[in-house]
C-alpha cells in the first residue's frame, strides 16, 4: 500500500507536468511515452458469424475496427481469444504489451501475477462496462490505469434485464420448449404465468443501469423498490415512483422480482448466499446481468430446485465461459444465456468508438473522460471499493 | 340477412319490454327465461398442474371457480376440453345447451352448423378477449348474444408483446438454446442482437392492447408508429409520442419491428400475405399475439427461411391447438409459444370474475357492460366488422 502511494504520487506529478511525451524510465504512468506501442486485444471469436454483419465490431476478427488506424500510426496490434492457461496466446504477450483491451463477455483475467509479469503494461481498457476481471488492487498498486467505456452499453443491459423479468414472470421458456418439442399444453405454462403489473420489483443497485431499468418499468404499474449506497436524485425518484430501501435485507422479502445491478466488489462477492436467498419471498424471481460471482452458485441451484427461487435468468456466470457442467445450465426454471446483454451491435459500435477515443487520448497524453476511470493515480473508483 | 333483421327487431322489443323473466316461445333472446339453464364450458385441461395454484381458474378442472355458485342456483354446468369432431363431448351438448363459455386459448369453434343445431342456445361468452372462434354473422342472424370480458387481459397481452419484441431484438432464443446444449458462443447470438432503443416499432391496430403496448414502449426511446381505423386521443398520442400512419402499406417499410394488434375479421384474415410481407423491411421482426389467421402461414415460413423476416414471435396459430407438423414450429428464428399471453393467473382471475358477472346479469335479465358485447340485437360490434 505504501508502494501504491509513492507511485500514485509520481503519476500525479507526471500528469500535472504535462510532459506526457517525454521519455522516462518510469514505465507505468498514465500517458503513453512516444513511439510504437504493443496493444493486445482479447475478444470472443466469431468464426462463421464474423462476415454476417459489418457492424459486428466486438469479435476477434473485427477487433473493434481499429487495426488500420493503429497500424497506420506504427503501433502493433495483437488480437486473440486464447486467454487461459500458461501456454495461451495472451500469456506470450504479457511480458511486453503496453495496453491490454478486453471485454466482460470474454474476459482476459488480469491477475496480480500477470500484472507482475507485464513490465511494460500501462493501460487496461475494458470494451464495455465492468472491470472485475482485473485485480484492481494489484493494478492500482502497480500504478496502472484501468478504464471502461462507461455508459456504452447501459441501455443494452437495462433492456435485456426487462426482457428477462418478463420472460420469468410470463413463464416463456416452457412455452417455447413445448413448441419445438411438438407439444401444446397451455396449463403447463399458465399455472405459473403472471402479469408484471401490480408486482413488487426491487433492484439491488440503482446506478446507471438500475435507473434505466426503473424508468422502463415505470409504465408497467409495479411497486418499484431500490437499494443502493445512495438515494437517486429526488426528482427522478418521484418521476419513476421508486422507493428507496436503505436496508437490503428489509427490501428482499417484499420483492416478487429482484434484479441485481451492482458491480462485483469485495462487498458484493457472494452477497446472495444461502442465508440471503432464504430472506427472499418464496417463489421469488431473480434477474442477474451484473456478475455471476455476486451469487453463491450452489445456493442458487438449491433454491431453484426447492422452488424457493421460482425462476432465475441472467447472462453472467462464474467463471466465463461457463463450463459445460456448470450447474446453472441444468437447474429448474432458469432462462440463462451466455454473456450477451452488453454486446449488442449497437453496444459494440459505442464501445469500439469509446476504446478508440481513449487510445487516441492515451497516445496524445490527454486525460480520458472522468467517468471512464476505474483505476487512476493508484486509486480505485468508488463503485469498486 | 332478412332473418337477422326480424330477429334483431324482436330481440330489441323483448329487451325494451323488460320482460326478461317471462316465459316465451322465442328461444333466442338476450336474457334468460326463468328456470334451470344448461351451461357448457370449454377449457384447456390442466391435469397435474391443476392443483399447483389455487388461482388457476381458467382450466377445465377449476372451470372458472363458478360451479358451486351455478349449481346452488339450480343450473347445470358441463365442463370439457373435448371440442373437436362429431363425437366430441361438446357436440353431445350442442342440441340443448343454453350458454356456451369458451376461451381463445382452447377455443370451441362455434360454426354456423353448430349454431343451427343448438336450438336452446342464447348466449356465447368468451372468457378472455377475441370471439373469432364464433361465426359471428351466423350468431347475429340467429339472434344470439356474444360477449367477451373486454379488458380482462389486455395488460397481460401487451406485456407479453413487449417481452416478445425484446426476445427478438435481443436474439434471446439462440442464447438460451446454447446454454441448455452445453455451448458458449457469444458471437452466434451477438452478430444479430440489437438494442431496441432507436428502432422503429409499428403497431397494426391501436385499440386497447396496442395503446398499452405503446405506453410501455415509450421509455425505450423508439420511433413509435401506429396504423388503425381511428387516430388515438390526441393527448395520449402526444404523451406517448406515437405517429399515426393512415396507410398500412406506407408504414410497413419504415418498421424494424411490427406488432399485430388487430382482431381477426374478414378484412384482416390473411392480411399479411406474401405481397404484404414483401413490403416490410428486409430483416423485419414480427410479433403477433392477435390471431394466427391474420398471417398467411406459408408466407411467414418462406420469409423466415429467406431471412426477409429475421424473427417471428407470437402465441397465436391457425388452428389451435397447433398440430405437431405446423410449420411455424420448425421455421428459423421463431420464438413461438402456445396461446398463453392472455391466460396469466392475473388474467384468469379477471376473466373468471367477468364471466360470473355476465352470467349473474343474464339470470337476472340485466344488460352486460356495454363494451363487452360482440353480437347484440343482431348487430356485430364495430371492431369485428
Amino acid at each position: 500500500m505504501a508502494m501504491k502511494g509513492v507511485i500514485a504520487s509520481a503519476v500525479r506529478t507526471l500528469a500535472s507536468s504535462g510532459s506526457s511525451a517525454s521519455s522516462t524510465t518510469f514505465t507505468r504512468h498514465l500517458h503513453a511515452s512516444a513511439g510504437s506501442k504493443k496493444i493486445v486485444g482479447v475478444f470472443y471469436k466469431a468464426n462463421e458469424y464474423a462476415e454476417l454483419n459489418p457492424n459486428f465490431l466486438g469479435c476477434e476478427e473485427r477487433a473493434l475496427g481499429i487495426r488500420d488506424w493503429l497500424e497506420s500510426q506504427g503501433h502493433k496490434y495483437i488480437v486473440t481469444d486464447d486467454k487461459e492457461g500458461p501456454d495461451c496466446e495472451l500469456e506470450k504477450h504479457i511480458p511486453d504489451l503496453h495496453v491490454l483491451i478486453s471485454t466482460p463477455f470474454h474476459p482476459a483475467y488480469v491477475t496480480a501475477e500477470r500484472i507482475k509479469k507485464a513490465k511494460n503494461l500501462q493501460l487496461l481498457l475494458t470494451a464495455g462496462i465492468g472491470s472485475d476481471h482485473i485485480d484492481l488492487k494489484a493494478a492500482a498498486a502497480a500504478g496502472l490505469t484501468v478504464a471502461e467505456v462507461t455508459g456504452s452499453n447501459v441501455v443494452s443491459v437495462a433492456e435485456d434485464e426487462l426482457m428477462r423479468v418478463l420472460i420469468l414472470v410470463r413463464n416463456f421458456v416452457p412455452g417455447y420448449t413445448q413448441i419445438v418439442n411438438g407439444e401444446w399444453k397451455v396449463a403447463g405454462i399458465a399455472h405459473r404465468a403472471y402479469d408484471l403489473e401490480g408486482k413488487t420489483v426491487g433492484t439491488v443497485g440503482a446506478g446507471r443501469i438500475g435507473k434505466l431499468l426503473l424508468q422502463r418499468l415505470k409504465p408497467f404499474n409495479c411497486h418499484l423498490l431500490y437499494h443502493d449506497r445512495f438515494k437517486i436524485d429526488p426528482e427522478l425518484e418521484q418521476q419513476i415512483g421508486a422507493k428507496f430501501e436503505e436496508d437490503l435485507d428489509a427490501m428482499l422479502p417484499k420483492c416478487d422480482v429482484i434484479v441485481i445491478n451492482t458491480p462485483l466488489t469485495e462487498k458484493t462477492r457472494g452477497l446472495f448466499d444461502k442465508e440471503r436467498i432464504a430472506k427472499c419471498k418464496k417463489g421469488v424471481l431473480i434477474v442477474n446481468n451484473a456478475r455471476g460471482a455476486i451469487m453463491d452458485t450452489q445456493a442458487v441451484v438449491d433454491a431453484s430446485s426447492s422452488g424457493h427461487i421460482a425462476g432465475y435468468s441472467g447472462d453472467v456466470w462464474n467463471p466465463q465461459p461457463a463450463p459445460k457442467d456448470h450447474p446453472w445450465r441444468y437447474m429448474p426454471n432458469h432462462a440463462m444465456t451466455p454473456h450477451i446483454s452488453g454486446t449488442t451491435i449497437d453496444g459494440q459500435i459505442r464501445y469500439a468508438a469509446g476504446v478508440k477515443d481513449m487510445l487516441d487520448r492515451y497516445f496524445k497524453g490527454e486525460d480520458f473522460p472522468a467517468q471512464n476511470y476505474i483505476v487512476k493515480d493508484g486509486k480505485i473508483a468508488s463503485q469498486y471499493q
